[in-house]
């Protein structure tokens, strides 16, 4: 088996290793592909030094089938193809309120601990989810981060014929489009990059461009007048939080998806005048990826269209290479 | 009769009127109390003489009789004593959603029309909520406020046995408090000003000073450790949004019912890790006034505790200048 190393500088290293003994509770998986999240370029950068362990394989976006399972685990049998939901809650604090996603404990698989960019990887069988037989394992890798988008619009209470505008059109910003429109909304995206505006006309997603066009004449007139029942902030830069709130109507919501690092100004006075809501969204509980798996069996979504490229484990480091140089790309898979 | 005018530059006149005539859809009120607001204190400073048109008679928390009846008014009777409910609603936007009591034409009455700190003054007829016959006119006077609270604690879907906590000791703060108590909440006040925290105890109210405890800690030993379900900000200060998101436990909900009148930094990161949510509340609808007036006659609350002063309306001048110089008192009531 091969074994893609994050050793820091902005490096990868793909070397021979022997697969982990599987420790009861576990099960050991092919990996077949692992895509690269935002977060992956973030530790690709130095920026989670703190957080990684180095060198450490790192990867969270998985389809795989199993190898074999530990000790006490059922339901489950070598040859099933499975999506990883890369969570390990800890033990539960009084603060968490028993949301065990998002837990002061949680431990985020790939990122504290050891990921899926290598060819057998052991994680706890009660991460897995069950793909369909027929379905591509290159779409199965897509699980992930469309269960975030499906968590993102089931917390937005979105509710058909509602109109949704989602500021910010990568990866994340436009599966949240696709899962909007398919429950119903009317679906505006704000999107500077033309290759991604592109890309979201190819999808017949509507996109405008923040930088050449006024976002909130733009929300007026795509809803004649009545602004956004929800609001998704998905591009993680100020301008992104700045017009969020303008494009609200009276008690709107704005989910705020991105992950902003640094507090930065929010308009609080428009959040009284018009009773707006702010709901804080992150990754998923399991049911959104049941949800996830549904959608994308049911093909229902043109999920095949996000894929950018799939390139070989060994060819790591030059994927990350192209992924920096080029912002408009949207999934980049790993062949492990 | 006699009307106090706002008449600029930190200065009222209290000067002899003539009833105006009282128009179709209209009652003539005879005013028994009026409160004096923290939007009239701002009035007072000329930070609204864009909104007042100056020489204003200002002031929207009034209990009065009905004095006398306009054309096409029915349910209501001279005599019947009354609280007003100072919303006026214009012509609905399609972008209000439905929600009169913010909708985009919405004007306030006492703001952006004349108020009640004159002896008689005209209203329309549906602003009007019936006193209990038994019930003192100095706290019918509260009800306005106090619909404030109502308004707040049912927006914040406050749940008996939740832990509540409220950033600002001033009336509205300690209003919320009593309500939320009294809808079986475990209630905690910050509050910097020792009179102000003084009066809270003598109302069983717990209060931290900001400045001298970590805020933080004291929510972790009153809850166990379980953070606050819901945090009320109702300070105003930057200090209190800075400190907002890190009282709430996962998915807490913070109630913004403070104006900003500035945009100012919240920590955007801390409501998509903890998936808490932010909700703005402005006003009242007319269910609150309802709930405030059952909760006034009911006596449940020792509303009567704060009530700092009534004076009569010929000393408007020197209330205005006891409250500049003594920011501990609560609510001063003009008697007119
Ligand atoms: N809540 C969660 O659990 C969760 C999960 C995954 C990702 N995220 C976060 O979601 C965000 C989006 O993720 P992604 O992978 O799609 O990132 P991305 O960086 O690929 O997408 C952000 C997009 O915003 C666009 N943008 C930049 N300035 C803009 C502006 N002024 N107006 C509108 N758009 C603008 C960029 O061109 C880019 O296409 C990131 O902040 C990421 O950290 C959150
Ligand atoms: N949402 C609405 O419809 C509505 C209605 C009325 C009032 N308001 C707003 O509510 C807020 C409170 O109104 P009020 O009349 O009680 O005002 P207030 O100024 O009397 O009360 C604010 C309190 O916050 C305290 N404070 C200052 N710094 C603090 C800190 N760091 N931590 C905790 N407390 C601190 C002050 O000492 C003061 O007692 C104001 O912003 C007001 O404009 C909103
Ligand atoms: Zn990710
Ligand atoms: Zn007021």
């Amino acid at each position: 088996m091969k074994a893609a190393y994050y050793s820091g500088n902005q490096t990868f290293e793909v070397q021979p290793t022997d697969p982990e003994p599987v420790s009861s509770g576990m099960v050991r998986l092919k990996v077949a592909y692992c895509g690269v999240c935002g977060t992956d370029v973030h530790i690709y950068h130095g920026k989670m030094d703190q957080r990684v362990r180095l060198p450490q394989v790192i990867g969270h976006e998985v389809s795989a089938e199993i190898a074999e399972l530990g000790e006490a685990v059922s339901d489950w049998q070598v040859g099933d193809k499975v999506a990883v939901r890369p969570l390990q809650p800890g033990l539960a604090d009084p603060s968490d309120n028993g949301q065990r996603h998002i837990g002061k404990n949680l431990r985020f698989i790939g990122i504290d601990t050891p990921g899926g960019m290598q060819t057998y990887w052991n994680v706890p069988a009660y991460t897995l989810h069950r793909l369909p037989e027929q379905m591509p394992l290159e779409l199965g890798a897509l699980t992930e981060p469309l269960a975030v988008a499906c968590h993102d619009v089931r917390l937005s209470r979105l509710q058909p014929g509602e109109n949704a505008v989602i500021i910010g059109g990568g990866p994340i910003g436009v599966l949240i489009a696709l899962v909007a429109r398919h429950k119903g909304a009317n679906v505006l995206l704000s999107e500077p990059n033309a290759t991604r505006r592109a890309l979201c006309q190819q999808l017949h997603l509507p996109a405008v461009d923040p930088m050449t066009t006024n976002l909130v004449n733009a929300v007026e007139a795509f809803t004649n007048g009545a602004m956004a029942d929800v609001v998704f902030e998905v591009s993680g830069v100020a301008a992104g939080v700045k017009v969020m709130t303008e494009l609200a109507r009276a008690r709107g919501r704005i989910v705020m998806v991105a992950i902003h690092s640094e507090p930065k100004p929010v308009d609080l006075f428009r959040f009284f005048w018009r009773e707006l809501q702010l709901i804080g969204t992150r990754v998923y509980e399991p049911e959104d990826f049941d949800e996830a798996i549904r959608l994308a069996a049911s093909a229902e979504l043109p999920l095949d269209q996000l894929i950018t490229q799939i390139s070989p484990l060994e060819d790591i480091q030059s994927v990350f290479e192209t992924i920096d140089n080029n912002p408009a790309g949207m999934k980049y898979l790993l062949k492990c």
